[in-house]
């Protein structure tokens, strides 16, 4: 079985939703990629904003149009926000993401996985050991970095979303993006990519203030994915490593604004 | 009324006491620009330093030049370090500045802001929503985008300063710095300064850092507007985006080290 | 008495095992420089991960190749982490890095770092005034900046190396490596360096990751120096400031994959 390319028109008109609405994006990421994530945002033209106090993380996500939870560097206090955040969220009809980075390794953040996948966030975007590790079928990840296909992932990702009426991205050198019933694949992207910090985090952002879009959800979630892919692709085009690669990236995402199409 | 427009040969007179003094910086910042904020405090020639440990904090705030309290990513641990470093600060006559990030939609940040105010901050740099929501003239920011300019917020800037004897740089697409007396307007910057997350922030360091120059604390604070403001233009005219900015400020502001200016 | 320059045949013979190895290296780190840590370790190939909850530290240090201990900005929760994660290392045989950043002039970090020392670490990367201060040798530094020279501080460094039975990098204009027996020195680097928040943080982290490699450490350790000290100097020739120094160095790091040499 074979997942369907994403169409390019696609991308073109939830793209142009995203510009319409701008999202205000409450991020509790993790330290190491605030910055970036920030960055991305501001780049697509939406608003980043990361407030980390649990009573203040409660009650900004209800002003918000969508909250992104990446558990990268979790500590007892930040997923007390998390928790307050999700909350408040709900209540408020905010979509949510999570970014599961590093389960299955490590216990408390797998834990504390497992108990967010119950407060039933809007989407899912992990590479694929998180996404193995999410739905129980074990990894051989050792961190952040992915030792399995995305394609092998599939399946695990489908039943994850089945099971927890989820968008689930999996994303590696093709990304899938499935609800359990549709897939779509997503090309594109490079090597380079994945020799910078932060820049499957940043996507899981961009997923996120893809889901404060009204409409087809998969079909946003997929677009987030194609347009971090082909600015990456084209960003890569350009650098000569990884170090230019990163202005070249937040350029090319900006001139996405212009809606300038490859 | 109309404020004046400030002198370049003013800003020059403060750059060079700052290029001679080289001040060290303590910034208890937000986690999200905390490197650019170093970044950019170091091309100009001045020496940042982040100590967050409140017992630290304190004792090092005691040996810096200047202080800054950004209440962006406020936690209470991070709250406590902030009150001690500033009790600290003032024992030892080191003047500490004030961002007042996102106040008035959020309560913890609101009231803490509050109660900084009475703590005799040197000056204080924010947006034109952060400065009428500290002024208690309410607002309609629903975060550190300001949705007012920053002419509507003069008045606010004003009595702010009138109320607690401080220096109240409010920015925008122009800055207005004000005493409450004297009032100096900054034009220059470039939109795309918007699109890039920590401008502001690191502009509040480097307040501080003029700050703790001698003479006219008010032609001071404007002029760490106007350096920031023309090299934000500067790196605006040969940037392709948000991503190629960055590193064109930075060098940009380490041109200024040279005396370089329009 | 002279050191020997560290000879080019050893950096291309240490940074070939290096990335044939690509170590996974555990960064307990200061959160100015997190991301600038992580994207030099991945511009070299190899894999960073910061890992902070005090459990989650202890279990992921026994899986990393290496740690790196940085106590820029340390906090009582950061400390705790800190611990369980050497303790764990420790029994693993993974080797650990200190990076005592500011120590001498505060106190909570002077005493935190005397305690870490009796832990063994593998080796020690400061500047002069911290590692006079570790020494025990006082300092005239008041903050990050070194206002020793290294070769004033190599004596110190020395006897700290024979104390401990560990290898000691004190870096500036020349960085000395020494295990109390024999020294090399490091030449190159630009001053440029001392503009970017971070070059020395990273370099500590590149130093835990050849320290994960079979051999002679003392020689690992100076040719991590030497890769960090070229890269730097060929990224400045290029550079604008500090600004363009960022990325052209990331991409000269990356470059060294390739077994680019001078």
């Amino acid at each position: 079985m074979q997942a369907t390319p994403f169409p390019t028109a696609s991308v073109a008109d939830s793209l142009t939703l995203f510009h319409q609405r701008a999202p205000l994006v409450h991020c509790l990421t993790n330290d190491v990629v605030q910055s970036f994530t920030a960055n991305v945002l501001l780049a697509l033209g939406a608003s980043p904003a990361m407030v980390v106090d649990p009573g203040e993380a409660a009650q900004f996500s209800a002003l918000a149009d969508a909250l992104l939870i990446n558990i990268g560097t979790l500590e007892v206090s930040r997923a007390d926000a998390m928790l307050a955040a999700i909350a408040s969220a709900t209540q408020a009809g905010t979509p949510w993401v999570l970014d599961p980075v590093a389960v299955g390794g490590l216990t408390y953040r797998t834990a504390f996985a497992q108990q967010l996948l119950t407060m039933k966030p809007a989407a899912i975007r992990g590479n694929a050991s998180e996404i193995l590790a999410l739905a129980g079928e074990g990894s051989a990840g050792r961190g952040v970095d992915s030792g399995n296909d995305s394609w092998f992932a599939l399946p695990a990702a489908r039943s994850l979303a089945q099971r927890w009426s989820t968008c689930v991205a999996v994303t590696g050198e093709v990304d899938y993006v499935t609800d359990g019933q549709r897939d779509w694949a997503v090309s594109g992207g490079d090597p380079l990519m994945t020799r910078v910090v932060g820049t499957g985090c940043a996507l899981s952002a961009v997923v996120a203030g893809f889901c404060a879009l009204e409409g087809d959800r998969l079909a946003h979630v997929a677009a987030a994915c194609a347009v971090m892919s082909r600015c990456g692709a084209r960003a890569a085009q350009q650098a000569s490593g990884p170090g230019s690669f990163i202005p070249g990236f937040l350029d090319a995402l900006y001139a996405e604004r212009g809606g300038v199409t490859v």
